[in-house]
């Protein structure tokens, strides 16, 4: 028998999960969430907020700032007739700053927790079995185990980073995002498996810094699932403007570590190839968390890609049991698990929770910054879609030019008969700001030339967006 | 007899004049624009884009992205691990880079006169007559006299910045907005009279390049217009962390200009104050430009503030006689003009144009930045709207966090019965691109719950915005 009963118990305190069991507490359910994760918490203490907040989104962000001010000193301060000498930076004073804000913000949804009354259980939490109508949950946590009761459970347990055969992680020498965003210092020569998300973000910090970055990328295609005016852009920027190099199309083979660092050997069109590196990052995707659940003593469906079976509801195969986040099917962002808990939590308060899954915004953390919502052109292309496609560049944005950064464009696709948008696709900077009012206009199913009419403030880069919506029906008034 | 003859003639080619201009031209009218400044145009050629291009809008955002980054590399660099010896601005550089980029941006307002087939006439343009109900426009420019005749006029002359009397400005020593963008070196001293948005945009320019900054405002509230919360905010922001000196309620009396520099006279609730000075800004809002228009010879009527009048779709007295932008009533803000001036052009080609004065933004263009839309808490209170509130601290944010720069917030307004947002006031950084979305929700007629319900990418500061709809329901999910 279950010592402690709730109405609700979330598996994980990531972004999907802590904001479903901050939503279902504010809706009067008592709640508890368990974590296990303390990551690299000096006391040893059980951390929120997940990998994004502790080894991914957060973290990495500081570290971009960090980097983009480094790089404005060498590269942009000239132009401004800002002269500086003897331009340096000490890696642990980086790495610092991004640990105390992650601190900060562990804290803060502890100190949420305790507003907002949810129990925090630290510990793992897999499924015992089901007793008059109450899942039981067991904690193992570092100093016991207990079973606790719940009405509702909601699986929250997130993934973690893929690893590859033959290429051992230790997060010294060997990364996935948790070493790669506290290297001791800037690596001579850094490689990087992968061009997604992460190897971007990762590789821009560090090539900032100084590392000479080389990612191999399977794929023939770059940033295949963005769109590909956007791939082009964004290709050309990485590669010709800031010196990455990218190797797309490569099969990656044996993986050595020696004393003086990593050799990758790989094979492209060209044959047989060979990269000697000093620390390499291996961002090749992530897998749901699922392991630890013991989801066989339920009978909890998981499907052949090891995520957790869910309905539009995120609704599993159980009574009541619901999971959220990058454990199940959909893109693993954030805030596509945020929203998902608090649908959870509404559905399990017996309100009408829903998810636009249509409306969710990518972005990628680069810089420029890429972001979109909605349908690439290819997508368009492959169903047949009828559209018409309004782009402009930010050079023919005053603001852009005022910040001294042109890169990039806005491109709007709309319905040809309708008018409605269908996505809307952004490079450059504060890309991921200036989505926000595509992912509004949508939701709200605005044609193009909605937005069109729509006052814009000036000089701001959001007029490129105007703009955009413009040039969908060749009315572009600055282009 | 006029030799020439437009379907529609536009006298300014100011954000108003030139995209009435273009969208006319567009929309198969035969249009010209008449202009005459050439600001400090090294072949003394017209220069397009009136004021805001040529010595407002952009010119101070180049300056004020230079002065932010010297400003960085001063204080934020620390922080992030980054250190540089012997930090210096070359005052000459910078302001060559702003003339670069206004150069390049006038030019392509001719760029796009050509494309878009508009006539530029270059020359002062005035009322004549009316003859053949055709208006008869005089274009007196450096090489002669001409007069073409206009089936429709859209006056958009502007407004030019309001100087006091005693106070002879030189746009060497004592300067208005055009002499502020172009000083040769860092003044030690600067005096500013006005706290307006222009006195507080250029205050901080200099202010971060090393001046000591005194600004005097006669009215005894600070930035009145905005919302309480948001002036509150800004003043501390400006006086105790960036300090700004600046002092309210003032009267200004002699001013003085001396070898040495500028003494204002002034007198606040202490007595008479003398405020010595290197170099002096006189920033005091801005009158509407009527007086070469001869608006006698045809009757055009003028208001007792000298605006020109017009209805609500900026038609004047006068048949086929429109105006737009800062020469008539309403907000003195470029898009608001472009606004005007698209609907104008649009009404002339039996269009159905409008302006939603409504869902115009504002922005301030300090650091932190400061931008709304819709009403403030006092008007709300005025009115006896019943309101909800919901404010929310970018402190809670993890991407400001990341970013380091958490100053400012959030608020939304929504009405207390129907959920309606009625305004929204953000400041922060990049306050100008948030508000873009707040626009949209607003033009929408967006319930508070519409945001809420709408997903944020994260980690954005565009969060903040959702947190602050939840608010408005006390339902924040990360404060």
């Amino acid at each position: 028998m279950a010592n402690k009963q709730f109405d609700v118990v979330v598996i994980g305190a990531g972004p999907g999960g802590y904001i479903a069991a901050i939503r279902a507490a504010q809706l009067g359910l008592t709640t508890a969430c368990i974590e296990s994760e303390s990551y690299a918490d000096p006391k040893g203490e059980v951390r929120l907020g997940g990998t994004c907040l502790n080894v991914g989104c957060i973290p990495s962000k500081a570290l971009l700032r960090s980097s983009e001010l480094f790089d404005e000193a060498n590269h942009s301060f000239v132009m401004h007739g800002i002269t500086a000498e003897g331009i340096k930076v000490d890696v642990g004073t980086m790495v610092r700053r991004k640990d105390n804000i992650v601190t900060q913000l562990t804290s803060g949804i502890r100190g949420l927790f305790k507003k907002n009354k949810v129990t925090l259980l630290p510990g793992r939490g897999s499924f015992k079995g089901r007793e008059n109508e109450l899942w039981e949950i067991v904690v193992a946590g570092k100093d016991g185990t207990e079973v606790v009761a719940a009405k509702h459970v909601i699986v929250a347990t997130g993934s973690s980073a893929r690893h590859l055969d033959g290429i051992p992680v230790d997060n010294e020498v060997i990364c996935d995002n948790a070493g790669a965003l506290s290297f001791g210092s800037v690596p001579k020569r850094l490689g990087v498996i992968g061009a997604g998300v992460i190897g971007l973000e990762l590789g821009s910090v560090w090539k900032r810094l100084g590392s000479e970055v080389t990612i191999l990328e399977a794929l023939p295609d770059f940033l295949a699932a963005a769109d590909p005016a956007v791939a082009k852009e964004a290709w050309k920027t990485f590669t010709q403007k800031q010196g990455l190099k990218i190797h797309l199309g490569v099969k990656i083979g044996a993986v050595k570590q020696g004393k003086k660092g990593v050799t990758v050997e790989y094979e492209n069109g060209e044959g047989a190839q060979k990269l000697e590196c000093d620390r390499l990052i291996v961002s090749v995707g992530r897998v749901p968390n699922t392991a630890g659940l013991d989801a066989g003593n339920v009978g909890l469906r998981i499907d052949e890609r090891g995520r957790i079976e869910v309905n539009d509801h995120c609704q599993t195969n159980l009574e009541n049991v619901w999971a959220v986040g990058d454990v199940i099917r959909g893109a693993m962002l954030a805030h596509k698990g945020m929203e998902e808990g608090v649908m959870v939590a509404e559905l399990i308060a017996g309100q009408a929770g829903h998810v636009n899954y249509d409306a969710i915004p990518w972005v990628i953390y680069t810089h420029p910054e890429i972001a979109w919502v909605g349908k690439t052109e290819t997508q368009l292309k492959n169903e047949g879609v009828d559209y018409r496609a309004g782009q402009i560049p930010f050079l023919a944005n005053g603001r852009a030019l005022g910040q001294g950064d042109t890169t990039g464009f806005v491109k709007m696709l709309a319905d040809a008969k309708t008018d409605r948008i269908l996505g809307v696709h952004v490079i450059g900077a504060n890309a991921s700001e200036l989505i926000a009012e595509a992912v509004v206009a949508m939701e709200f199913g605005a044609s193009s030339e909605d937005i069109a009419r729509i006052c814009h403030a000036h000089p701001t880069l959001s007029e490129t967006m105007h703009e955009a919506a413009l040039a969908v029906e060749k009315r572009a008034l600055h282009f």
